[in-house]
């Protein structure tokens, strides 16, 4: 049992590869669709923006009884009292995140490495996610994808949750999933759907998640 | 006298206006022509890299015994541990700012308006940053500028510290400062000249400050 309400489907909400449906829009549906973690991820709006789009996400999380997590913006996180915040590479800094946030907030850590994955465990995050495990058209991350080996040494070496992530869709989470990840995480294979309910539903029943 | 340490010549380090020097030249070269504050100004950097500076940046304003601002970014200024934040309008609410940072955290707050700079008090901000005073190159900032009659009017009215800024050089600060201005704060007054250590001194001297 993990310590920490860390969900399998994480859903991430972006309005920059589509301008169709609002960070709100994409959260209800991904959560009707059976998403269990919404990650709020924004990087152009102001600060002020952010953080009203933030707050209503909270609020939508806090009627499913989902956790919400944003990423990057500890700012954020602190102002709309997120569950979560997921630290890339070049984000805000884990430990520094932890003492700011307390032990109670979920924290999690981006690794295209092993040795990114055993940083994330050193660093106190509470899972990794990793990737990009497959090409992916959300070009999010520079880096090559890294396929299904690497992540599984990474699970077998790193007692953490680990969350896949880039270029993940129905047809392939078995196969991460037999390679020992805890749950996904996906952008453009809901939000770049005409139907991001449907999607996630998709998603969900592959995962095996609910009815 | 004020009970925290503001400064009367504000220098905001910009990078986009500019391409020549970084951050960390302007805050030198305009602590070398006198600057007492330094406003950190980033919007494009990761946050990883805007950490990286702000710690620079508080580091060369330590040794000076300068008070180290981060403009928006109250992430950032606590990653930095800086001296104070600036928050505008579409920034971090003030109010949410006080509670995270606390007592001794300097928080500016930017008005175009009275009801602005009243806002400003009523939010707990320890200064106003009011204007555009004058028409700015900066284009910092969408509204038109205030001219000194509205300031001087908000000046009488509103008991904190007021740092004119809009379009503020050697040639205009008598004006402001005898409409009851504290202080300046400035971009591309300093970071847009050829010598920003020069065009700091003449604000300097204009404002009456060092030797």
């Amino acid at each position: 049992m993990l310590k920490k309400n860390i969900g399998k489907l994480h859903v991430l909400t972006d309005t920059v590869l589509q301008s169709h449906f609002s960070h709100l829009d994409l959260a209800r549906m991904a959560i009707d669709g059976g998403a269990d973690t919404i990650q709020f991820r924004e990087k152009s709006a102001s600060t002020r923006e952010m953080i009203e789009i933030a707050r209503k996400l909270k609020g939508v999380c806090v009627e499913a009884g989902l956790p919400f997590i944003v990423n990057d913006r500890v700012d954020v996180a602190l102002a709309s009292a997120a569950d979560g915040v997921h630290l890339g590479q070049d984000d805000f800094p884990i430990p520094l995140a932890r003492e700011l946030l307390g032990t109670d907030v979920i924290i999690g850590g981006s690794a295209v490495t092993l040795e990114d994955a055993q940083k994330c465990l050193a660093d106190g995050a509470d899972y990794v996610g990793f990737g990009p495990v497959y090409p992916t058209s959300s070009k999010l991350d520079a880096s090559s994808p890294t396929g299904i080996e690497p992540m599984e040494k990474a699970i077998k070496t790193v007692p953490l949750p680990f969350i896949a992530i880039g270029g993940i869709h129905a047809q392939n989470v078995s196969e991460v999933m037999q390679a020992g990840a805890y749950g996904i995480a996906v952008i453009s294979a809901v939000c770049c759907q005409t139907d991001p309910e449907q999607a996630t539903r998709m998603l969900s029943q592959a995962l095996g998640m609910g009815d």
